[in-house]
């Protein structure tokens, strides 16, 4: 079905000084600034060269050629446009009035956001602003819109780079000693290794190019590599598709069969080659029509089959050419139940809340946009209070490793229905654990992002000020590619992020390219787990280590101390806080008995304001105190590793003791929302049953989790070293 | 005694690719990376290049000739170094080690971080990672320490340029091509005017200078402007002191005589005509002792005449060369009696509270290092709890305007001691405006920076979550030099803020410059203030449209509900969280009686927690619709300008109905605090005491206060507007 060669880990191309090499899987192409406004006759670049256009128009096809090579590669694609708001508010007044303001100017007569013949000069919006026809980005490939010159400056560049785990950028576009010198210098500023190509860069006065490449390279590299176009391209072409393949726009005549894997790297190759998403629709309604007659718990609302296949029509109506897909077509998803999706009934597995949006939650709308298609609303425990999996009105679903297991919860539906492989992904949420905890009894990674990148509005408050929408996953690439898509700052969402504040460079090469620092839990700390679990962390501890991490002393105060903030303190205070005062009185008879028993406690301590101030003084001092232990330096971690829970209950267990058993399981959850880290459950290998204790007749086995834990925003670090885990896993199994 | 011309607002000089003019208040040089490392032979430059160092040499003294006319017109200068952490961990990997990699490299044998013969290449703290000794920064001057080659990545120089008001950037150093020019590129981005300075910079390569400057002014200026040194001299020369003056380390036969005008400025060029600090001392302990018969209530410690002249002798042995004074030398400040100083003891004039810090506030610290005097410690409302400075066992400090009329509070003594012209300065703090409204009613500027810029470690807590330490001067720009001054990111301080996350361009040039949009208080909220504060606040308006501002309709709502959130919601609770359960029980007795009654009020509130969290809530979604009202688009403003208070009471009045006439006045400053803006309290003229509702017979005049909030970390922008509006004030006057 892949008619490309796989692609090596390295690649190298002749380049000056000496060779670039490069890693294909983390390299972009950035293509600065190919506009109308800067290529085409009357546009601003003209006006700002006062003379002809010939070099920068020159440039368009050999990028093209470049462009097309890299895209068939499968190298990320990344394009800039320079241009301003239309109020021009993001653009500096030295910037509008400087060229203009030359005495006798007779060659700046217009200035930006004048109107030019093709719209307003360097506006966003405008018809001149847009890439030129012949490079315009396909669907998936990034555009980052700058209002300087540098590509870095005010846009979200360096995060959406990082998202995609760059580390080189190969560099071109317009023009020569402008923007594209001053990105690749702001870019090797921030560690990427970069490589300008001669031919698929231009100016408008042909005496700077020289020079300007020149400098990149000098003294061995002062600022990077520059290499010629064809021989990158002679690169490349051994991992491009078959020229039949890219050749034409028609499915081959024998649409392929669906080989039934999820994940979307595969999916996207599948589509590639011609399947359709009805055929992935027919294995999947087959898939969860069979696992409901074992696991009845998994949804509390599905799709029909036939609703699914309308939409995967218009999917294939609305992008009919395989070669030009966006980033999640036809991939199938989830959705808690917890979270808003316009028409259908939001239970939040509470009988009282029950209620049919107008909205979707933006998350979802933003995967929708995507591509992607949607199943089915599943199970949780109710309000998302709880860790075990087992307080819902809509039944208990089970591990898919075992069904006397508790598939654990809150997002006990999400997983179970990645975890049995029903669809690629799945939108749950996290609050205390909840999207981390039941990953970890399915075999499939929860990735909590850092509060308030994804919008939490239209999902029911649990305690509003800690909930985050968490994604779930068949592995962290594909958690980190749902997240680079649906991670974007909602301005009505009262606790959503902008851009980080603190940024770090990236280390491409050498050894820090592979270099790590993990810090674990104490073993008074460890001493919770079950001898099994703390057997397999173990292990996991010399993975991590034979693949490169130093394990480091950490001070493990801020973190134990932020998790018992989180229910021995006030916060839980927080679940009544987005209820009136009276619901509980009015509404505790329709409560899951254990819920309604959580709740009554948390009235009955009645907590004060002032002890909830205390708390959070409390908590604003571990997390600066965290802050230290994921410090960039040399005392500081980049992440912190835990098992995901301490140890994995029967339903039989629980049932018989559900408080105490929940709380157990939030042993290494807690303080990651406490503190406002980013982290990611991933597994790490499975055990036999029997070897649990209390269990020695057990048949088969159960999956084992670590979570990965990062600083607050540095997410896209922590979710790379989780892949490079998971896939040191995968080859040690 | 000040023996320069007075420098003009704007000056120019000849330049391509047309004459660069510049204001010298708002004009830095940036003197790039003129390390050892970069100068000396073997140095991390040497390896770099391969050869040669004559260039660069000979850039040296062009540079100091830069350098010394730019310091003797009083032109800020900011110095950068390139180098890295000892540990090397804001270095990326490519920077060590691409330059090595070369095969067959016979030239980068030493790489960042290995051993030099002066040192660890490029190491902070190394003496090759210094600057050469002829062009050695002067105590005051700015050094920017950088990782990259641009000085604006994972460096403060943003925000450093901004606290001082720098729009236009005259730049030097080495080495052109690389950090000088990519330096250059990033100020441009971020729209400071800018102009490379020709002798003033080398490179290792010539053939790259003459390109490399070219693109800068090639096209009417992509980049900005280039001139030569001697113009730029010339241009320069007749703002230097005169050569008498300069030549001569020896302090003139006849020291001046004190004028006795106590702004920084004014200070600051006295001092360097010879004027000894403690003639100064002599002026100030004069006018306390005086002062003292009048209103005996504005100190609670005041240091001895002998002790703050020893601290003065001290002064002048450590820095005896009045050409090179640190910005504060001699400046004499008062502090608040709830600030740590070591072995004063702190009281917050709460006397159970009472207790002998061994460790004082970092900034007090800072101050001192910067040359301050240390004068006393002021008198303060009882807890920092109060806006009318009628709540001290301490006795009432006066308004210095009027001895019927309160002098607000907390900051009573602050605001006194500054108004009377009893010292330069005053260390203050601002929870809900206890900086703000004393400063409105001594005619002082009271400035409350954005929460955790300066650091609040060693401040008695009063609402430690929205505790700031607030500055009060005799004008915008010596609380705006003082901030800059003390304002550094404390990790123990754990509400601490680091760099800002958006940073926002500069406008330098056209009407842009001037132009700002501000917000005002609809009708209806105005309507609490007394008839004369409407009048005079609507002239306010009026002026600040006469200067430039542009009033446009903003949402008052969040800032109205905010400010209601202070004190009718929970967040006074947490006045009492930092002191034991127990502590009012045991110590009531010892309050002031109107500190009594609040606390015991708050007591019987029994606010919950679940009602503090829904006030969390509620004020994080105020703080959201906030930054819309201060979006940097064109519906957003830069600052709200409001009255600093609705009315000024008299002390009777107070002393007849405490809590309900301190309530009125927090009107306009409660939701500052909430909303984690900065506010700067300005003197807006006067008015007769007659004029104020039932005083027909009063005599004198009152002073009126505006209030600038500008959005969280906006303070440089907002401070700037409030210094305009301060000069418009006096010039209009």
């Amino acid at each position: 079905m892949d008619s490309s060669k796989a692609i090596p880990t390295m690649l190298t191309v002749d380049a000056k000084p000496y060779p670039y090499a490069f890693p294909p899987s983390h390299t972009a192409l950035l293509v600065i600034d190919m506009q109308r406004d800067f290529i085409l006759p009357n546009g601003f670049g003209e006006i700002q060269a006062g003379n002809g256009l010939e070099a920068v128009q020159a440039s368009v096809a050999p990028t093209k050629k470049l462009l097309d090579s890299c895209r068939q590669a499968n190298i990320a694609i990344f394009h800039t446009r320079e241009g301003n708001k239309p109020d021009l508010s993001d653009c500096p007044s030295s910037k509008i009035i400087r060229q203009n303001a030359q005495p006798g100017n007779t060659q700046h007569l217009k200035a930006i956001g004048d109107m030019g013949e093709m719209g307003r000069l360097l506006i966003r919006g405008e018809y001149g602003h847009d890439i030129v026809d012949e490079l315009q980005p396909l669907p998936g490939e990034v555009v980052i819109d700058k209002p300087g010159k540098g590509a870095f400056w005010q846009t979200t560049l360096m995060d959406k780079l990082k998202a995609q785990a760059i580390t080189h950028l190969i560099i071109c576009g317009v023009t020569t000693e402008c923007c594209f010198a001053t990105t690749l210098r702001e870019a090797n500023d921030r560690g990427f290794e970069c490589c300008g190509i001669e031919e698929a860069t231009a100016g408008y006065k042909e005496e700077f190019k020289c020079p300007t490449l020149e400098m990149i390279h000098w003294s061995q590299g002062l600022f990077g590599f520059v290499a010629s176009l064809q021989p990158l391209v002679d690169v490349l072409a051994p991992y491009a598709p078959t020229p039949s393949a890219i050749s034409s726009s028609t499915p081959p005549q024998t649409p392929p069969a669906f080989d039934g894997d999820l994940s979307i790297s595969s999916l996207q190759k599948a589509y590639k080659a011609g399947l359709s998403p009805l055929t992935m629709l027919e294995t999947v309604f087959d898939r969860i029509e069979k696992y409901d007659k074992t696991d009845p718990a998994v949804w509390i609302q599905l799709e029909t089959k036939e609703s699914a296949m309308e939409a995967a029509r218009n999917l294939v109506t609305r992008w009919p050419d395989p070669r030009s897909l966006p980033p999640l077509f036809g991939v199938p998803f989830s959705v808690k139940d917890s979270i808003d999706i316009a028409g259908i009934p939001t239970t939040t597995a509470c009988p009282p809340l029950v209620h049919v949006p107008s909205k979707s939650a933006p998350a979802y709308d933003l995967l929708l946009e995507q591509g992607a298609i949607f199943i089915g609303k599943t199970n949780l425990d109710q309000l998302a209070t709880g860790l075990t999996g087992c307080r819902s009105p809509y039944g208990i679903p089970r591990s898919v490793f075992n069904h006397n297991y508790i598939s654990g919860g809150s997002s006990s539906g999400n997983c179970v229905s990645v975890g049995a492989n029903l669809c690629s992904f799945s939108l749950a949420t996290d609050t205390a654990g909840s999207g981390r905890v039941p990953a970890g009894f399915n075999g499939v990674v929860g990735y909590k992002p850092t509060r308030g990148l994804i919008s939490v509005e239209g999902v029911t408050p649990a305690c509003l000020s800690l909930d985050c929408v968490a994604l779930v996953a068949g592995n962290v690439r594909d958690a980190r590619t749902v997240w680079d898509l649906c991670a974007e700052f909602d301005e009505n969402d009262r606790y959503a992020k902008s851009a980080a504040p603190i940024q770090r460079h990236v280390n491409p090469i050498g050894p820090q390219a592979k270099r790590f620092k993990f810090g674990i839990p104490p073993p008074e700390a460890l001493a919770i787990c079950n001898p099994t679990y703390r057997r397999k962390f173990n292990e996991a501890v010399q993975g991590l280590q034979a693949m490169g991490g130093h394990l480091i002393p950490i001070d493990w105060t801020p973190l134990e101390k932020a998790g018992k903030l989180l229910y021995e303190g006030t916060f839980v205070s927080e679940r009544l806080a987005s209820l009136p005062d009276d619901w509980l009185a009015k509404n505790g008879e329709h409560l899951h008995p254990v819920i309604k028993e959580i709740f009554d406690k948390v009235v009955a301590r009645q907590s004060t304001a002032i002890q909830a101030y205390r708390d959070l003084q409390a908590k604003a001092l571990y997390t600066r105190q965290a802050e230290k232990v994921f410090a960039y330096s040399s005392s500081g971690v980049d992440v912190v590793v835990v098992p995901t829970a301490p140890t994995h209950w029967t339903v039989e267990a629980v049932l018989a003791d559900p408080i105490a058993k929940n709380s157990v399981l939030g042993e290494f959850t807690h303080f990651g929302n406490v503190l406002d880290l980013c982290a990611v459950a991933v597994p790490a290998g499975t055990y036999s049953v029997s070897e649990l204790q209390g269990n020695p007749n057990g048949q088969g086995v159960l999956p084992f989790s670590v979570t990965f834990l990062g600083g607050s925003r540095i997410d896209a670090e922590t979710l790379e070293i989780a892949r490079r885990f998971e896939d040191w896993i995968h080859e040690s199994a």
